[in-house]
């Protein structure tokens, strides 16, 4: 648990390098690493910590999908009578105003059971921040109490079969009608159904419903309406049509199906018209004059869901490296040169598939932490400015398709680690993965999230050269300009490009946290630089639907390249989050330790990336073997540290439930050596037969040598 | 389907790079490409395959696992009353004495439900297997009869808690009691007692149990013996316990599961004797002297396993693709230049996530036909050879990591590329993941059995040093010799490593099989080589217990590279597998098509292991950009051979049972393009308000102009 203190340690076996144990290393404060991940929100992480630990949030491996979705929504009311839900709301309507906390509260919920988490998400953090986002006073009044009681229980029908990351393109239509004073929700095709919306199989009774606004003949684009959908009673209003999306890979406990609508009437006042209205007549009003800004306006509220699965995802990490580092200090396969069998985190590979996952775990925690900070600035209205929502949605954009991804990849090769013990359902692995695989392309669609955050960069690139030539795009693309892109609150870094050479160069440096921060950003700055260049030449000479197309093309043989940007970019994010972190450590041990981590992520990045960075002359073949060499290094010695940096995950026995991460390994190993030991001692153990014979040879040997000494001097007596 | 003649040719829409599109392209012709995939034991696999469309033998998502059991078992009778199980065995059994149509005909299977497919695995190429090859005459007589029809279904009990893949070192015993003439079977601790075994929970009424062998006070080690678990009635034998493994993270269809004995007894004729006996009187006899070899001959009965999960991984794989290539043919999203939504499949980074992972599968596919070959050479007696069995353990221990691992990915890569669709159960992706994860664990560890592979190509290296200084290693391992290493059937190349140098400053020839052999040899040779190098130097000056311990530690520090050595090696015999392939297609189109998938496989390598190439001189920067110049416009050219190259993999719907590779969204596209073009058509589509402003701002501009003109007007007047 989280503020374990420093005593009693567990006894860790700690063969180092070469097999001799170290016993000056360092050892990190406990209490003070994990105060560093609790955070900002620690009271709530802590108080979410406690519930997640309670059997009743959780659900057992095996159930069918309808126990498990009854389980589910019983567990909505548990968290309601717990007070967990509220804080997101305002104080108005009995909540907290507590956005940050909110959210950091949700992300713990993940342990308890995924389908719990995202079940909730979609009544609170979809559909009930809809309502708060997106409508006004008269509608946070009329629905919020009940939607925070969950006696309304809604859906948050945003996604169509036909659309899902181009939300602007939903086919669903909401017609306004000035006479009867309604407006009427429809779905004209097929591909128009709503599709995977949580409570919409079966819990359901309301829905906000995205659609094109039309009125007067004009559609003035996607806005969100409160449509009634099923009675409490579970009975569907008329011109509604549901369909079950049944089983599903994983969170099967959240009832998600289609919703469509026959020209069903609901009252001009559900519009929810926070940034959209229409008047009794039919004209058309909002506060946002471009339709465009409108739109990404709205649907920028949905930025909360995005920051919400970042910090999930490294929380499910943090349980996938509990689980198999406690499970590989204790696991032994395969004898030794001790005569014993070897510890699994002792093999080098082990150590490989293990270590560098566990870097990427903290420095995703700082980033995902830092992602919090922004969103609760601007949700909180403390730094809600236009730039400030866009850098938000930027940096949300860019953590959390690493982080979700990395959770998959975490997860799956502890599972591989643990061996079979990590298929057993029990041991949590599998079932987290499974849950969890959806969160790659819901909330925003991974690989389109980090192509917007590259077209960002793009964008603040191109912003530079505003009416500068080919030459100077060329110049720059070629790493000669100075001048910076990275931004989203990171600092600047004053040295040149030219630098990177020098830095390079030298071998010690590469521990330096300013040759990191350049050797990243400079991929970063490199990349984009070089598809801003390769799209300028695109569509001269031509003008038109020509220009059109072959801008088209070459951006679409860039797209590759400008999303790998956007990945470099986003692990400089996360880079420069664990950097920050380390300024707030004061404890010099702990300090060591947590710098070798973060180089360990750091120059793991470079090692990613070594080809770029030996083809683009940043590094020699000579400084990049050293790259892998101090790679190595610092794995080997972060083994040792391996349990206690998982343990101030803070993650009880009781919110893991993993049966093979409760020290049940380590107890099975003891019983067998003291089996073999008693034997042993009582004599009764049987010789193996491999023995027999090396015995038996050593005799034939000496009789051999006998008879050839005899030879010998019957040679040399005759 | 496999057979599917040219025409009628499905439309395929054909944008090529730059958006033109191309008439000229080549096509494969379907027929021969089948054929070349249904390689040697076609009949065996289009029966198979029929089989696997049955829906007798295929399960629907979301049973209990009870449910699931009861019916996976049901279906093992189907395939024994449809005579799809006895082609392995004896046909003085009722076999057919046909291991490789067996096989392959099994690996088909695993898209009907790979429960079904390892459940039956268990019973007959496991349980059955061991019976048949460990076994001699009066085991096959008193008990195959009954283990083919199902009458005894078995247990395979090898693994135990506290070893899996450490197989030598298993804790039960079977001492022989010369005066009762029986084994007693016991498990001493609770590590030894066996896990996961299928059809130990429920359905087992015996099992063939691995113990260490004790007689006359000597261990034998481990050896194999019959032990009755259950009745027929399912009531537990005396001193046998049973433990259920539960819910897993696939494979639910199957009754994993613990068995533990306390002091049971047997006949000693059921000690499976074909490598090992004891006499009456307790003497124990052997027609293998060696115990190590005995041991490994013992177990490389379990190759089989190896060999099947390596085609039902690549299966799995075909099936992966042909959902993902079908449904990014048809799903549009964002509208392009031309106004109409874009295709997936021509966005460039869908491509990237798609094609070089269709090349794969091909490269794959040709891999796993040429180890069932080999396999089928030695399990028929046709080549069994002690060197042909360790070539194709060896081959196995390579392949089966890299497909399975494949398979994972390519499911996952599959499924997201589907966004939500590809997460609903129905669609098949989650599913099939989730069953083939435990693939890349069971039958041997993924990542120990490449260690096998590495440790087989140390020794064959370093049989070529016998004798041989440090000095001359190093002039090895520094590419100065023009010896080779690579083995298992492959050809011997002529070009000495200094040719790579002038090859790789070509870069017309990266597309030359001798470059890219070139290439991918050098990478396993250069690798192993360094190893044995840093090895050679471990331990010197010292001997004893502190040479043992320096040697490990040593080896520690290697294993990590090693276990590349031997990935890459893998890939070097997919790579020669295909191109193997490639020489028995007469038909200019289909090899040439074909040869750019190979090039594709052959370059992504390359690009993969970029840095190896740039940091050992054999690629200069450019010729790297090259690489991935090449890569690039494969894949743009091989976007349009897509559909025709999952086409031939011959998957019918019944056995697919995807609904997203119907043509369901192509349906839906044109449905909501119909609405749209008749809303059109009829002058009643809203106008956009996007579209009003447009206008508006046209409209303003010209009036600026005019009253900009009329101020000029004014001022040239004035």
């Amino acid at each position: 648990m989280a503020g374990r203190s420093r005593s009693p340690r567990r006894e860790v076996p700690r063969p180092c390098e070469g097999g001799h144990v170290a016993q000056n290393d360092p050892r990190i404060d406990t209490d003070l690493v994990s105060d560093l991940l609790l955070g900002k929100w620690k009271q709530e992480r802590l108080e979410a910590r406690e519930l997640a630990a309670d059997p009743r949030v959780q659900s057992p491996p095996g159930i069918t999908m309808d126990e498990h979705r009854a389980r589910v929504f019983e567990q909505l009311q548990v968290l309601v009578d717990e007070g967990a839900i509220q804080r997101a709301f305002p104080r108005s309507v009995g909540g907290g105003d507590n956005h940050g906390g909110n959210i950091a509260a949700f992300q713990e919920l993940v342990l308890a059971d995924p389908s719990l988490q995202i079940k909730s998400g979609v009544q609170w953090g979809l559909f009930g921040a809809a309502i708060l986002h997106l409508g006004t006073q008269r509608h946070h009044e009329r629905w919020l109490p009940d939607v925070i009681s969950l006696k309304l229980p809604g859906a948050f029908a945003m996604t169509e079969i036909g659309h899902g990351s181009d939300v602007d393109a939903v086919g669903t239509t909401a017609t306004y009608d000035p006479d009867a004073q309604e407006f009427e929700i429809h779905t004209p095709f097929t591909g128009a159904w709503k599709d995977y919306l949580g409570n919409a199989a079966v819990h359901g009774q309301a829905a906000v419903v995205f659609a094109q606004l039309i009125t007067r003949g004009v559609n003035h684009g996607v806005h969100a309406f409160f449509v009634p959908i099923r009675t409490p009673e579970g009975e569907l209003m008329p011109g509604v049509g549901a369909e079950d999306d049944g089983v599903k890979g994983g969170l099967n406990g959240i009832d998600n199906g289609r919703l469509h609508f026959t020209h069903v009437r609901i009252p001009r006042e559900n519009l929810l018209n926070r940034y959209g209205d229409v008047a009794a007549d039919g004209t058309y009003s909002s506060p946002i004059e471009s339709p465009g800004r409108r739109f990404f306006t709205m649907i920028g509220t949905l930025v909360q869901g995005r920051v919400s699965l970042d910090g999930s995802a490294v929380r499910a990490m943090e349980a996938a490296l509990l689980v198999a580092i406690t499970y590989g200090n204790e696991r032994r396969q395969f004898a030794g040169a001790d005569g014993r069998d070897t510890v699994l985190l002792d093999y080098g590979q082990h150590q490989r598939r293990l270590i560098p996952r566990l870097a990427q775990t903290y420095a995703m925690a700082f980033a995902s932490e830092r992602l919090l900070t922004v969103f609760d600035e601007v949700f909180s209205g403390e730094h809600d400015t236009d730039e400030n929502r866009q850098d938000l949605e930027t940096l949300a954009a860019a953590l959390k398709p690493l982080s979700t991804w990395a959770a998959l990849d975490t997860l799956q090769e502890a599972r591989e680690a643990c061996g079979g013990a990590g298929f057993i359902a029990k041991n949590r692995l599998t079932s987290l993965r499974a849950d969890l695989d959806i969160y790659a392309t819901f909330e925003g669609d991974n690989t389109v999230l980090l192509q917007l955050v590259g077209k960002r960069l793009l964008t603040d690139y191109a912003a530079q050269f505003k009416g500068a030539d080919r030459a100077a795009l060329a110049r720059a693309a070629a790493g000669q300009i100075g001048e910076r892109v990275t931004r989203f609150g990171l600092r600047r870094i004053a040295q040149s490009v030219a630098d990177f050479g020098q830095v390079g160069r030298s071998v010690e440096n590469l521990r330096n946290t300013d040759t990191q921060r350049a050797l990243l950003t400079d991929r970063v700055e490199s990349m984009v630089a070089e598809v801003a260049l390769a799209l300028k030449s695109a569509g001269t000479g031509v003008s038109g639907q020509e220009r059109a197309v072959a801008t088209e093309a070459a951006f679409n043989a860039q797209q590759h390249t400008l999303i790998e940007a956007a990945r470099s970019h986003a692990e400089l994010l996360q880079w420069e989050a664990f950097t920050e972190a380390l300024e707030r450590v004061e404890d010099p041990d702990t300090l060591r330790v947590l710098t070798w981590l973060r180089d360990l992520f750091g120059l793991s990045l470079v090692e990613k990336n070594l080809a770029w960075y030996l083809m683009r002359g940043r590094l020699s073949a000579q400084r990049a073997d050293a790259v892998t060499a101090y790679v190595d290094r610092l794995i080997g010695r972060l083994r040792h540290q391996a349990l206690d940096l998982v343990e101030v995950f803070g993650i009880s026995p009781e919110v893991l439930r993993a049966e093979i991460a409760t020290g049940i390994e380590a107890e099975r190993q003891d019983e067998a050596q003291a089996y073999v030991d008693a034997q042993i001692a009582a004599g009764t153990r049987p010789v193996h037969e491999k023995e027999l014979r090396k015995q038996r040879q050593r005799e034939q040997r000496a009789q051999t040598t006998h008879v050839a000494e005899a030879v010998a001097e019957g040679v040399a007596a005759g």
